[in-house]
């Protein structure tokens, strides 16, 4: 077999089965090779944005990797931002990047770069295959590499010639090490400081923000009254009715500064300690007060979940968290259309398992209360703060998980950096409500304009933020590219269609004016 | 003033007085900053790559550089594919990239990346501003690099207290230094070359392939039988009635062997030796016949229009060049629409100096010698080779030519890389004829599979280059981001809307079912 197909085999028998891909001459024989090796499933974007953005998502419901499939730098440039997303949220993917044949490097032909040191910008592990013979141990080493705990961004750049000439069979993905336990000392250290009776958050991250974590931290507080929190970007939370109650720390610093306000004791569990987002003047970026101690039961590489299990056993925690969730149905609101009656409408109707790719900014803020005591969901985050994540990653959910309701929460602004990732859905018949929130603005520009402190009047700025003139009609938009789309103006056009959506399968759109 | 008015006077002082941008909260402070200093119009993409691909039509046909304002390490990343583009085309750019504070970047934040890294990859300047003092002396260096012939991608990366700290005023441009004057040797060399009576082949890039260049060079083809040439892709080039006569070399390698066969010597004036666009297996990928001698007038870095003329005067050339292109307006096509047909439509009723922003790919691979007989006009092609340039540079060709009609000649495929530019040319009321080849699919790649030599049946692989199931509606698109849009599926349509589309100021998208 050749490089190619000694590459897709390595990839399939590695549990690789799913590849987002919008691919060019270089990657003619991979794409060939899909014809001839049987179980990998290709997914055509029309952006290499919408592929890794996919992938990522694909990755955080599914639990493993995809492939992607790109060409050459210039597609790898236009894949770096959700990569850049992906790579923050632990996400395992592997990025197959063709480039020229390497005797064809030398003459600067038209799309020739360096592709290694821009893969490098945005991925955990870089390699460029020599030949064809060194493809298959190349492509085991890029899926032992994504599976490393907790995930990583492996690249493998695949020159035309090692993917035309001939290779050697498939090779067995080679054996991936297990994640550093926390050793019983820490685990002491931790309960020590927990139960010296002051105030201390217990900050999760990554694994430990699924049920299973979020329960045996529950436990923890209810031993000993920590409070448990997450930073405001993660790449899946576990939450809804009955799963143990946590905040976020939200966007804006004063209320940040406020939830933390009192913390004597940080216990990171694979968390980084919480910053501001962005660093505004006059504002402090550091959120936690500055005598809170912070102390680390785990870190990312690390087993979170295992370690607050630990934890709660060592404390001889009681088994029931300290506060659960309620199952609360809001009535169906009625009268004008808001972003937070759009949230109330949602988890009105919210069906169980739901999966909610979040990138709606400035009409999430309210979000996040109203939306915990819906049915048990998983919740994605822009985990880099790289706009154009949220349509893409709704749609490697969907893709990941056939059987549950995907909703993509996007702002109008958002929305416009990878819209390409509607047509793959509809392609596909991914089961994908996206609820874009019109407020033909960058509104949070508008709100930064003043966070940053300008004291004049900013007309043209201003000018700069806005959506209108022309507006963007979506529901054209999304049915040019084959989704059912429809606009609601009123809280009551926007249950209806909401309903509808929910209970017909395959891709919709609600344009959302509020 | 603070850094980011210090920054923004030292542009304008410069001459940059136009800024394709997509800001963020880190570039808030030169967007307000527009609003104090005079003279900086400010240009709205919805996604980075539209502002950088407009920054480069801008410049080709300015002839000066824009500026363009990224979000971090993702917003950049959205701009690389057509970064990569402008800098093989040589065109002149200021990339002003926002960053965290300095005092932020130790904390991680979700944006932080590694933005030097990332630039570096497709600028050819780099640099990061210290602090707020810096910045004027940074800018103007910025300006300085992306001046120097034959024109660079400059990217100056700005943290946000370096924007919003107190600076000193605005600081003057240094001295350019002038491109290194050919040498009379080497003039002679060139000569007693063209004078051996062998056949030769004057290859032509940058500033050569202008109105100038080209006369010069046909004068010498007329004193010496030498034949005229272009490689396929370059940033610019003045075509039509009553200018000189040259040939661009094709994308596929049987036809370009052909057309350098039997060359004994080809002289370089700025341009790089023939080489395929990709190496294919069993096919050359040196174009030049091997025992071709390779001769060079001047560099890239130097002044081919000047070189040529001193070469054309060396050898007492008369003054009108070997052939002139004649003036041809084809009939009006009827019948069926084919990719032919509307090119047709376009030489018959194209007015003078049009500027063509050609990203049609498979669509105009014959149009070469067709629209040659067409009023004189510019050519922008595809220079790096990373699709998705088209739209974004014929809005920045618009922006810098606002008496002239631009006309995107637009593949279905490459469109949707960056639709989002549609918008832009909707806001501002580009005059910008976009013509949209809908051939509904990949057809490029359809037509590489067999190329490279995949000797089996492809179906899966043959899916994937399907734009259909489903299809898209590109009247549905455009008009939902603002533009005046209709489809034609006849020729007799086609030319109805052509002549509607050209007699209306202001942007329209025209769908060509081919």
């Amino acid at each position: 077999m050749n490089g190619a197909e000694s590459l897709v085999q390595t990839l399939v028998d590695g549990g690789v089965d799913v590849c987002f891909t919008n691919p060019g001459t270089s990657e003619m024989h991979f794409v060939a090779a899909v014809d001839k090796i049987k179980g990998m499933r290709t997914i055509l974007g029309l952006f290499e944005g919408v592929c890794t953005g996919a992938a990522d998502g694909y990755a955080r419901m599914a639990g493993k990797p995809a492939a992607t499939l790109l060409h050459l730098g210039p597609g790898l440039g236009n894949a770096i931002a959700n990569l850049h997303n992906a790579r923050r949220a632990n996400s395992a993917m592997i990025n197959i990047v063709g480039d020229h044949a390497t005797y064809h490097l030398k003459y600067n032909a038209p799309l020739t770069m360096d592709i290694e040191a821009l893969a490098k910008t945005a991925s955990d592990w870089v390699k460029t295959s020599r030949d064809a013979a060194s493809v298959p141990k190349d492509a085991a080493q890029a899926v032992a590499e994504a599976l490393k705990h907790p995930g990583n961004v492996a690249t493998l750049i695949l020159p035309a010639d090692a993917s035309w000439n001939e290779s050697t069979g498939p090779v067995p993905i080679p054996e991936i090490p297990k994640p550093k336990p926390v050793d019983h000392k820490t685990i002491e250290s931790a309960a020590r400081v927990l139960l010296m009776g002051e105030p201390t958050i217990l900050l999760l991250g990554g694994a430990a923000l699924m049920e299973e974590g979020l329960w045996a931290a529950g436990r923890i507080a209810r031993a000993t009254g920590a409070r448990i929190m997450a930073n405001r970007s993660n790449g899946r939370i576990q939450r809804g009715a009955g799963r143990a109650v946590f905040d976020r720390i939200p966007y804006p610093v004063p209320p940040a500064l406020k939830m933390l306000k009192g913390a004597a004791h940080m216990i990171l569990v694979g968390a980084q300690p919480p910053v501001s987002f962005f660093a505004w003047r006059n504002m402090p970026n550091w959120l936690t007060p500055r005598d809170c101690k912070i102390h680390t039961l785990c870190t990312e590489k690390q087993d979170g979940v295992s370690a607050l299990q630990a934890l709660a056993e060592e404390l001889d925690a009681p088994e029931q968290p300290a506060a659960v969730y309620e199952r609360i149905r809001p009535e169906l609101p009625a009268g004008e259309l808001t972003a937070e009656k759009v949230w109330m409408a949602l988890v009105a109707m919210m069906p169980e398992h739901a999966i909610i790719s979040d990138e709606a900014v400035s009409s999430s803020r309210t979000a996040d209360q109203l939306v915990a005591t819906a049915p048990p969901h998983d919740w994605l985050s822009v985990t880099g703060g790289a706009i154009g994540q949220g349509l893409p990653v709704a749609t490697g959910a969907a893709v990941a998980c056939p059987d549950r309701k995907v909703f993509a929460m996007e702002a109008d602004g958002s929305g416009m950096y990878t819209l390409q990732a509607l047509w793959t859905q509809a392609r596909e018949r991914l089961d994908v409500v996206t609820i874009l929130f019109a407020n033909r603005s960058y509104r949070i520009l508008h709100q930064e304009l003043e966070r940053v402190g300008v004291d004049y009047d900013c007309p043209r700025a201003r000018e700069l933020f806005k959506l209108t003139n022309p507006h963007l009609n979506w529901v054209d938009i999304a049915g040019g590219m084959g989704i059912h789309a429809s606009r609601a103006e009123t809280a009551r056009q926007f249950n209806e269609q909401l309903e509808q959506a929910i209970h017909t399968p395959g891709p919709h759109l609600i344009e959302a004016i509020i």
